[in-house]
């Protein structure tokens, strides 16, 4: 396809660049993005005081008390996970239950088991959500796990996992409750207090910064007793908090931009509301975007009570007609990025639903997505059968 | 001080910003930082495009053929060290010499240390370029060293240590040579088919990006036998090659924005001339700032011939009304941000001669240290004795 003849309807300000439903990167706000148009040194007073309102800001916004702290790292939210299972699930006397729903528990498995460390694993496949008790009975049947480990929200499929149930049982049995909030951190209620130990989310999620870095909550003295445990330099969280702490620089140069635009994001997020609210108007887009593709004839994989706002997964129609890569395209021309599908048994594919959008933005990829399928004459949308 | 009695004359459209002379990050261009104003999906196609045209861009730089690739990491320079480390100098058969003469040699030994890789160190205090015939006698001494680790520009004192000659010695000796030109690459001159086997670099150096990511250029028979090696799923070098082989992504979300300003970046660098004409640059921008702070009586650690042009080491003066911190706040209220020493023995201070600045601002920080050192009443530069 010609790109030159593509018509382009972005956000405000970068009208020639496609609306990014996707689970991340996003669409940021302009201001978000302007944040970005200065050169902080990386050692100056001002930039070290910037990373010190983020870091307590992130705090504040988690519900801690004063026994959390927060390390940064820099790279993607993979690379806070690494850290994070380097330093709190050391060799030895530990055991790491990993409750996996999709491609982001198994990721959580493989670093474990890549770095030598013991794990039991809850396979739930890529579309239905642990319940508290499962957990409950697996923490029972083998005493030797010590750590838990769950996704807040799944965004291979969307779902939201019962973190608040999961967190009582796994604390009535006094073991270690890691989160991996990526995908929710800011928009879904999430309170550390609730028993959770340690919490890793991204900048280019629901705070809606760009990306660059990912961050790691977790209980003092767990982190202290954390020094010497990692596999790595770099990813040494011990290391990390330690440097931020002596002089509040960074022990390597972190990327200055994106701290520079997490900061106006937080403050943005602040401004809209806070969780609640940017939940809210998650929930809003989501609610419209599945109303109008189930109201076109489109499945989704998940019940109401199961699909969170963050991304939706939608399952490929079954008419012949229908392609994703043309589907994709000609929604990308109009200014909608979506995103493929990630199950292992089903077609699918998804639409975020997070970032800076709003039902607007929701209405135009509905409008889009109806004049696609004329253009591809797609008619028969109900679902092609479980390969 | 009071912040809001600054006068500031920073680089234009960040007049409210201090130039950064700082081995990084550095002060970019104003359209390397507009190229992030957009926000990117990481698997649309114009951005595989982009993150394709770094790669093949970086390769033509640096002189390689077709026998080399060249992988991006997320993250600081260091990222890039510990991932090229990881997969290169794998556990068995290997020994790595590292020629250490500064931090930077430290911290790849420490590396290497840490992931219980072998080595040998070369160690020439903070600021004596290592000799390629002590390199050659090192290599001739012990037989079981197959790799040998040197940093071109060792920005702890700035010095160029003899890359070309050591590449001689080494691959006469038939050891894989790796280079961590972090500092060095896009100002000096480097040839990969000088037998140069693995060098590493980052975004916010002399190209002029901002920073978010670093790069490896290898031998592909290289990475093709590091598969499995490394020690880390995220820092896995062979694995992030083979996703940018596969289909133009990465595993794991890349800094989007810091891609697109190094994207511009590259093309500025290419229209001032290349490598020659920013290293030209730069050098003036050195000479300029080395006569001006010896006029005025600075001693600076290293000859003329030992210096390169990236950053410039000034030993404290003596004189007792010369205090850093004052030094570097009156310079920064007057919009320069300096850099502080890290030698071990000798007092000192660097100002940083690389970035999107020219002999107008060297001009500019001459007049501000003339000036802060009459408010300072210091008058006796000559250099405080080695500690």
């Amino acid at each position: 396809m010609d790109t030159t003849t593509r018509r382009f309807n972005g956000p405000p300000g970068q009208e020639d660049m496609p609306y990014l439903l996707t689970p991340g990167p996003l669409t940021t706000s302009r201001t978000v993005k302007a944040a970005m148009l200065a050169d902080w040194g990386s050692r100056d007073v001002e930039f070290r005081q910037l990373v010190a309102d983020v870091r307590n800001g992130l705090l504040n916004l988690a519900g801690c008390d004063e026994s959390y702290e927060c390390v940064i790292m820099q790279g993607s939210g993979t690379f806070a996970i690494e850290a994070a299972l380097g330093a709190f699930c050391p060799m030895g006397e530990v055991k790491t239950l990993v409750v996996a729903n999709g491609a982001y528990g198994d990721r959580a498995a493989k670093i474990l088991e890549k770095i030598g460390r013991p794990i039991v694993k809850i396979d739930k496949g890529d579309s239905a959500a642990p319940s508290a008790e499962e957990i409950a009975a697996a923490l029972d049947a083998d005493p030797a796990i010590t750590h838990v480990w769950v996704i807040h929200c799944e965004t291979t499929s969307g779902i939201v996992n019962p973190i608040s149930d999961i967190a009582r049982q796994v604390k009535a049995r006094r073991k270690v409750f890691m989160v991996d909030a990526m995908s929710s951190f800011g928009a879904l209620a999430l309170d550390m207090n609730d028993g959770i130990d340690v919490m890793v989310s991204s900048s280019n999620k629901c705070i809606e910064g760009v990306p660059g870095f990912s961050y790691v909550l977790v209980k003092r003295d767990m982190l202290d007793m954390s020094r010497g445990r990692s596999h790595s330099v770099v990813l040494d969280l011990y290391e990390q908090w330690k440097g931020l702490e002596a002089n509040g620089q960074f022990r390597f140069t972190p990327p200055t931009h994106a701290l520079a635009a997490f900061h106006e994001a937080m403050k943005e997020h602040a401004a809209e509301g806070g969780v609640a609210a940017r939940g809210k108007r998650y929930a809003r887009n989501a609610q419209i975007l599945i109303k109008g593709m189930r109201d076109m004839g489109f499945s989704t994989l998940l019940s109401d009570n199961e699909a969170g706002p963050i991304i939706q997964t939608f399952l490929t129609p079954r008419d012949p007609n229908f392609n994703f890569e043309r589907f994709y395209e000609a929604l990308r021309i109009r200014g909608f990025a979506i995103y493929p599908g990630k199950l292992t048994k089903r077609p699918s594919f998804r639409i975020g639903t997070i970032g800076k959008v709003d039902e607007k933005v929701m209405q135009g990829v509905l409008t889009a997505v109806t004049e696609v399928l004329a253009e591809m004459n797609v008619t028969d949308l109900s679902p092609l059968e479980a390969g």
